[in-house]
């Protein structure tokens, strides 16, 4: 079974989108087992997606094809599936009153335009799937099949996780189980991670199965997958738990999470765990940390809030912070306490320093303190960090949960 | 002039690398005013990358493979070459002894598969810059042209900037100019937009140029492309200013910024402008706000800060909200209020509202109310969101900040 990506959208084409969704998708397929070797990027042009479309089939038996659903004119994807099944396209009744339904519920007028997306090409089926306007397509073709999807990532997403996969899966008909496991490291660079592993590595090449393969992810850490394949699920399975442990076993604490875990989750689970709530006092970081730690679900239960002191006057004032330079040591000890009383928290973390355009106090760009309080007790972790603005927030935030992480794992 | 692209390696197909050379480039060509209408990327295997370049070069002028110039054994894209032109490998002796120049300034061994790099197809010419081992290759071809760039993006870009360019544009023999200017729109579905300018798409489809396309892009709105193309930059730029002063005339204050401009730095500059400061209640928005405004460098300048008032008692001790029901009108005009007093700042924003997994105070998920305190009045815009955790966090940000943007833009 090989399967091809088409992305559709001349804003790719002019340099102004980059293709994250074939990345994506392609990371997917190899997954499944399934194999890709060629994608192509086209133009919103109705001869050029058929001609592409026309290659693909010729070279591949599925093809998934992804942007151009949308209601507007230039979105022609299904246009080009229906000329190359040399189908017409008719309305679907059923997708129109889903369309309208969706329209009403948000209390907004539904544009006429909209009704083209209940278009389908004669014999295709439509996907349950159907988070937005646009409804992907399962178009078969001659025993091979085009899959259309739309461009919006998060839509995509549901379509080919929920439909294509499982549909790719059924017609390549082959028992192959291949899974993989992602362990989250974060205190390491690459090559010393690579290096600790460098031993069981070599014993799994020479074994074949399951494979390591090492990731740089920035301010997601460096990632190690382990892939393993076979024709029985459970054995699959017990590999992957196996290879898990003794990985664990090698790089200890530097592990923070798997696979969908995140270090926020991590935090979240560990804070309920041990029974404490937790207050955030932001400086440079302006509400980043708290944004993370309140993407959990449930993290009502032990996260408070957080007090975003951007301007120095705030942090004296709000957070009792003594008057003074605010990218200091002693200024993010003393917002980690100011937090815990404010908001009433076991727990106080706190974020100052200088994330740029300029330096601050006659401290350089990257200069970062980062403090914890618990009860009477606190403490400050000096960073220099490299990078933009952008990054060294980001960078901020990690390590401050990282910190929070170990601390917890310490208690008892 | 057409040129397409062919970005080559087995780990773009594999979904560990997201292809921004491919992306960087066709932002040259535009800019450039050559055509570019597919890209294709293909894994490391010789008979498929001869058979993408045979299908590259049945259709286009001119073809640029970036990738696969390395010196080890899958790096195959020289071989693929000449298998193409149907000539041999030749070793270059001065391509050679550059490469070994290179390590020697180094004080590295040179390995003996770097000599690999120096084998250059028969008939083709060597770029003028070598950023590393990997020389870049021109190759003629029936009139046409093949040039062959390293994957490495700071080693492609020099060359493509510095040979590929150019030489394209003499090719071309016109110096055409394209050049677009993107709008981004925000309280409005993409259809309709479309909508609203269907008169000037069908004027401007008439007329040929400049071009209009739409993009939704989720928590950045729906964007209006519009690309301009002619012989003369100045005549191009002035096509460019018009067509947007006219589309910002049909489409008012629903745009709000253009080209890199986000919808935060333009509030920051809203704010300075106007000369108030700003400070942030949060409830489900857990930070966001504050993360997203203090993004923009020089933030401090108008951002006094944010109280994330995840707890409901945090809202009633810290902001002065009277206690009952959280997920209201009445809590979300007294925590913009009650943020504006402890920051003390001019205006004062606030969220509140259930971003699941469960509905809360029998509101159910996506029910947002967000909150604008200025001086004595407060006002509360109630929201029904589609979708999931973030996207519902995500949204409420964005139509929190456009609210705003349309208060400041109507104060003298």
């Amino acid at each position: 079974m090989q399967c091809e990506i088409i992305a559709v959208g001349s804003e790719l084409l002019l340099g102004q989108l980059v293709d994250t969704n074939s990345t994506w998708i392609s990371k997917q397929l190899a997954a499944a087992g399934i194999e890709s070797y060629f994608q192509t990027r086209v133009d919103d042009h109705l001869d050029r997606i058929a001609q592409v479309l026309r290659t693909a089939l010729s070279r591949s038996d599925a093809v998934i094809v992804c942007g151009g659903l949308g209601p507007t004119q230039d979105d022609i994807s299904r246009e080009a599936i229906a000329q190359i099944m040399a189908v017409p396209l008719l309305p679907d009744p059923v997708i129109a009153a889903r369309i309208q339904e969706l329209f009403r519920s948000r209390g907004r007028r539904m544009p006429e335009n909209n009704l083209r997306q209940a278009e389908v090409p004669q014999g295709a089926t439509v996907m349950p799937q159907m988070p937005g306007t646009a409804p992907g397509l399962i178009c078969p073709l001659q025993g091979k099949v085009i899959y259309a999807v739309p461009g919006v990532p998060w839509e995509m997403r549901k379509m080919v996780a929920g439909t294509v996969i499982p549909d790719l899966r059924c017609r390549a008909g082959t028992p192959m189980t291949i899974k993989s496991r992602t362990l989250k490291t974060w205190g390491a660079s690459e090559s010393r991670v690579a290096e600790l592993l460098s031993d069981r590595v070599n014993e799994l090449a020479a074994k074949g199965n399951p494979k390591l393969a090492f990731q740089a992810s920035g301010i997601e850490g460096i990632k190690v997958r382990v892939t393993a394949m076979g024709a029985e699920e459970v054995a699959v399975d017990r590999l992957l738990r196996e290879e898990e442990s003794h990985l664990r076993g090698i790089l200890g604490d530097l592990v923070f999470a798997a696979d969908d875990e995140t270090m926020e989750s991590i935090i979240i689970e560990l804070l309920r765990e041990k029974g404490f709530s937790l207050g955030v006092a932001e400086s440079l970081t302006g509400g980043m940390v708290g944004a993370r730690l309140t993407a959990v679900p449930g993290a009502s239960d032990v996260f408070r809030g957080a007090v975003v002191a951007y301007a120095s006057d705030i942090k004296y004032a709000l957070l009792g912070v003594p008057e003074g330079p605010v990218v200091s040591e002693s200024t993010a000890k003393a917002m980690a306490q100011g937090v815990r009383k404010v908001l009433q928290a076991d727990i106080g973390l706190a974020t100052t320093g200088v994330a740029g355009p300029s330096g601050q106090e006659g401290q350089p760009i990257g200069r970062v303190y980062l403090g914890l309080a618990i009860s009477g007790k606190s403490e400050a972790h000096q960073l220099y960090l490299p990078g933009e603005r952008q990054q060294i927030r980001q960078f901020s935030v990690i390590s401050l949960l990282n910190i929070l992480r170990k601390q917890l794992l310490n208690m008892v």
